[in-house]
């Protein structure tokens, strides 16, 4: 199996212990995550090869981040150092009927002035199966964009897959371009899509259409497929928000052809949701490469539903644990 | 619109950590609270001048309070200095099956023996609109039933609206007078009340009836109304105690005219559940002052609401945030 | 009421804090239990007297032990102090859908090396009226079985009654003996049992049939009791595992001639569930000794049920919270 | 050996953590300790046997106090329950050049009302060999000094020694009486008594001379013996205040004939100096029951010394530490 | 007295654990500070009336910045809110022969982008007798920069004393001025001035002379008031780092015609130096403005020495434990 | 520069938080290291490639020290997984008179039963030029003690410059065999050695002779340079032991022609002196491979003691902080 490389920024996660609010505390959780990473470590994790591709200030805080990047065994031997400073992101966690909040300290990050010509694609490319790349990215600054669709390229030519994640951020997409300008050509050299709604609507003006939450979802596999001629397949998760520690969880795949849905999951005590998408987004690349589409699409849902019990971006669940899942649900047990 | 002032009691809360038991715990989290303070850190926090009166030891336990009030930008111009020392109460945090414990240790307290003619009222209420008070400061001490008896004559003389939450505390009352003795006058002062079966059956010996929850909170507020011509409105709580940390909630407001019923909110995760009657309470007298009667009753019970998932005796929500969740808005998103 | 004493081994318990992972920790919780402590606590507790019989290193570690159970108020005049070191077992709380992990580390104890001819039993059961051990004191070495079968011989020979948790832990009885052969002749000597499904077909290759829980249930009990005709009371509990954090709990006592059923509880937030079986057998005890068949099984019922409320494998309940979940009080309210 | 028995208060410390001030932090740390309770614990641990007088309120943090003094493997069978409250003190601990500070929160404790007649002292006495109290005792109320003088005239008269600490406590002695009034008779009865400058000026109205510290220890050893004629052995410890964090320390013993001097230790980094005094009076009485005199001093000012180096009032070292310490062992060597 | 005013830059501080280095830390300390506003809680904690001007990002961020500013009981009615982004500073403290260590992180912030015309000058004025700067204002930007020369003009104007701190910091002044040109103007519109060696050189390429450290700050004071003829008082405290938690620390006060010269005190075991010279300009402000230059130099110095035990960028201490480090270190005893 | 390898064993490192003792902690902080990786991350962390051999359990707590071995980011392809337990070492931090204490609990380890044959020496030397071992892994067990000189051998066949640190632990050596039977053979094949007098006089029954330090260290150099003929170059490291927190601390180096000896370091609060003596021996090789043998010594002296201002095994200081503190640079100043 040809190792996953992505692309992406690592931000600083500051978050508020236990439940409490910004207002309350005196300190603050400090872990390292980003979409793109969370990828990457859900793919070492489960034992593929990959390459992490970032760029980290020259200082501490920078080497921290570069630590905990080692720490999960990812190769680090392409991030690049430099420029001022490495984005923030405090998070308040909610509980019951008050929501999580998330405030952004991310503008002036040396990723937003990671350019093109900084990084040699062709050699990162050398063993590479599989190039990874989210929304996040294209949003957060021109040049960053830029580097993005440099890497698109080149993986392009050299025949890797390329999958991305829509990953919309409404305070993003600063820099002076609308996200339609700038996405529809990057998504249209992709070959696996994690999309959603409001995404698609911010990104394309595409609204699904029906009267279920099924058709629509099969409505808008079929508008992106339609648009984006080299996109094979496009999955779309789905969470029902009943309270703040209480969701839902499942999701679809549509492979152009077929429509292939997972059963649902009831979360009544999530731990942690960021980065659920993220671990879906790892698992379905595993997935895709390992099995087939409906075992891959119930793989990257049990492992995404894993991941709300854990703490921080990263999803720390083996294998066997994400099979003894789709197997059924055993977690009252204590494993002895 | 005019100040709102309130008169009593600052409490160190010691509480024990996580789900320990007393037995368990090796150290305590120390917050400050108190049932009218907390009705005053409401209106201040939503944005409405107010004022708090109480009465602190000279040491620096008593300073380690003022500095908490000062944190909440509430004015402390009117706080007295002296006395023997801060009431406490130790808290227990139940789960699931296992209820919440308290362990009172006030007796003693600065505010025990604050007095008669150690507050000039005439010039706390030159410019204040509404005073509050709580039947717990009748219960702790002669003298203190006799300053708020003195506040009470006094914010009527100068036109003041008067508040008072039952709050009936069956660990207090110890200074020889009977509940009804004392709070008969008090309350026929008051325009509104915050009242409750148990605490009604107490003072008044007035027992609801009517066969189903809500025929008993009409003819509980019913009953008030006829004993005390001068009050305007009553507002009753409803909570459903599934377990200690699930709850329903909900509250009727009646003007003598009409009840209002406010819709039903399931809290399946509880924070902490401590203060929220005063978050009611403040909250009511905010909408009171800018909305009508439906309206109040709605943002008192979703600010309430929103208080069970907040740690501490403050609530710390925003307006915005009430309004929210009385729009329906799903606490399962993150906001970004 | 003459003593209870016990027979096992304690282990120090590194916990995980709040709900991560392993891999994520950099500091353990310490505690000390093991299933004969915690039944011999809970006795204690309830105000019986009673002594617990055990080795422990003559290290800090050993000490620390010992002074833990002093502080349960405890006799540990019977603790032998040798060999290498302290059992450890290092645990991970599960959430949700992620389940509790445990890793022993308990090879090479004290205990395991705790011999025949160690104890003087006859001084022991002196005052005593009641003798407790399990399987798991029978399955970590032979020298701790062929310690406790002179255990169950003396105090059967005093007239004691005896009672056993079956208590199977696969990953014990490596020292070569199957566990069939080891426990026949200890439990064939006891009166009171506590079983499990699963521990009855690995320790007598019994299976219940039956086409409901209960009949399985009934079935269990008549085929112990007719291959133990010494046993009188066989209790079953029974676990419904909707997730990590959300059981439902029950129990059922069998007389020989009666079949006792418990009123099931639903528990939605789970603090802690080690330990919740020793409790059940400790408050059985005590139940046993005081109340009639019906009653014991409901207050042993009731008494576990809340330890899964209560961190640690200590439950740290009274009776009177015991009996008031038994009449239904609600949990919700806060105890004033 | 046989036993001894002290009489004192049992109060709940609630200190600071790390070098924090009240004004800082958000919780305490929770301890119990008391003058008494600490030479009883030091006795304890060096292995003599011991029992404990005091009063605890029936509540749950009564029961904290109860359970930790089982911890130390104390005798609690002589203990009662009932009164108002437990005392408390709150503790910053100072660093480098900002002192220490004790905020008392003390009065209308359990142990304030525990009066005459409530203790069997003969039954308690049966088996004892010495009787400690303190100054401390004395002062905090009427009721208790009397019971205080019950016990010193029934243990006198079963032929106990008696032991007192001076311990005078300037915020103490609210009760209306002299300490002088109080002090001259109890003092008179005893055998053994560490004194200090200030008390013994504020006691007995007594002040050292002398052109040298060593001249004026001796000088009040003589002036207190010959005032008090039953007094045998004299103590005075020597702190010298360098910081907060960095002492001397020494002391002295008069037998009435002989003076003899320890060694003097300099303490760079104190963990906590608080109990170091009753570590003292603990180990004096152990060194006077198992040594010689100028043994005991030296075991006393090393065990005492220790105590500067752990947190808490309780003094948890070893005999061997401390002898270790007396034989100029390098504290810089880890101990493997 | 009239009230001080000060315009400043709020920090996150965000401060690792203990003696942690940034790459061992999961979690930071959250703290608020600044130069200037440590220098106005000071006077706040002194009892003089303060202002503080300030501009905070409209996020939760700034929120929590207010708030700790209402907790110091500051006035914060003159505080801005707009821009980015709150400016950062990670702290990792150091620990005998490793120096403390601080990564900036605090471009781009809220404060940068203040600007003239934003702040009424002469309404907050009306009351004041004083303001004050210090040179980090002067480098974080060109529009602070004119802001506060802005402020120096209208203040001067007005009548008021114009104090400031060197405070040269060599991260900053990166917007294309010099030191040297932008201070010049600013500086010699004071009257007031804390200067240092280094930063004399930086701003002005003053260097002292002369053969001892005594002789080298009398030449720069005087260099000083040479160059600014507007200066009346300079002083210059002198720390003697001898590792990084001991250090000596002194000053001296130069009035154009006498040199006052403080003692020197010896830190040993220092909890948090920073802000330890904000401290003293804030303590000599209070000092000039109460006392005679002498005693005033002193205050400041007792009272800057004390930060150095405190946590945090706040010096928490009372006039009273000022007083009674100046009378004498007396820091060994507890207060009780 | 070729690659440096080292053979030993990682220990789970359990230690007590601030200076509390065994008895007083209810958590402890867990760490992972052992001397031979403690000398590794040291040279990874200078920028030296390097590997590290051991075995570890194939459970949780074994992927935590690989995970901990991954953050340093040291290559762990040739560590081995098996065995029955990783090996625990209990720590209690000392303060001023207390010494800091460990408590052993690693017999029966993973390592202990790692064997000759498990591991390809040829393949692991092949781009290596240095291969290092120590004194423990001689004294853990007879099949650890087969593979060190297994490795030994190799290293010496295939012309790798080896190093051993004596690092003599009184409780190991349980295993049948002196350790001067052992250690004869294995030292005679190094050319580095790191030794110790008390370490020398158990193995070799060396002593060194001279009437001062200096001459006793150049004694004890000579006579193991005479002992064993291929070893070109002993350290000897010279601690001073002042206190638990107080130490001074240099070292000597002997070519076999010249003594070097380094600049004695004054260590006034010590965070934690575990591992010093192997960040001297990483540092050692590091300046071995770098500098002249002055220098080597100095930067080795250097490195070690700024170990001793860092929490756990690992000496997280970068080559300029080293060189920092050999040119004297203060570390009393904050490095902004």
């Amino acid at each position: 199996m040809k190792k996953v490389v992505a692309l992406g920024e690592v931000l600083l996660r500051l978050s508020t212990k236990e439940y409490l609010r910004f207002s309350q505390v005196h300190d603050f959780n400090a872990d390292y995550g980003g979409s793109e990473l969370n990828v990457i470590s859900t793919l070492t994790n489960f034992g593929m090869e990959s390459a992490f591709v970032t760029r980290l200030p020259e200082n501490d805080i920078g080497d921290c981040a570069l630590a905990q990047i080692h720490r999960h065994n990812i190769s680090t031997e392409y991030i690049a150092r430099g420029g001022d400073r490495l984005g923030i992101y405090f998070l308040e966690k909610g509980a019951s009927l008050r929501s999580s909040k998330v405030v952004y300290d991310r503008a002036y990050s040396s990723f937003c002035s990671f350019e093109k010509g900084m990084v040699d694609w062709g050699e990162i490319f050398k063993d590479a199966g599989w190039f990874h790349w989210s929304g996040i990215t294209a949003g957060v600054s021109q040049s960053a964009a830029d580097l993005c669709m440099e890497a698109i390229e080149k993986a392009n030519e050299m025949g890797l897959t390329i999958s991305t994640d829509f990953n919309y951020r409404a305070n993003l997409w600063k820099y002076g371009k609308s996200p339609s300008e700038v996405m529809e050509k990057m998504v249209s050299m992709c070959d696996v899509v994690l999309a959603g709604d409001y995404a698609s609507k911010q990104y394309f003006d595409i609204e699904p259409s029906g009267s279920t939450e099924q058709a629509r979802q099969i409505s808008l596999c079929q508008e992106l497929i339609k648009r984006f001629p080299k996109v094979k397949k496009v999955a779309v998760t789905n969470r029902g928000n009943i309270n703040a520690l209480h969701n839902t969880w499942s999701a679809v795949l549509y492979s152009g052809k077929q429509l292939y849905i997972s059963k649902p999951y009831d979360i009544t005590y999530i731990v942690d949701r960021i980065g659920a998408g993220d671990s879906f987004m790892g698992a379905l690349i595993y997935g895709l490469c390992h099995f087939d589409d409906q075992k891959a699409l119930d793989f990257a849902v049990a492992a995404s539903c894993l991941k709300h019990t854990i703490y921080g971006d990263t999803n720390l669940v083996s294998k066997e644990e994400v099979f003894g899942l789709m197997e059924g649900n055993n977690s009252g047990h204590v494993k002895r």
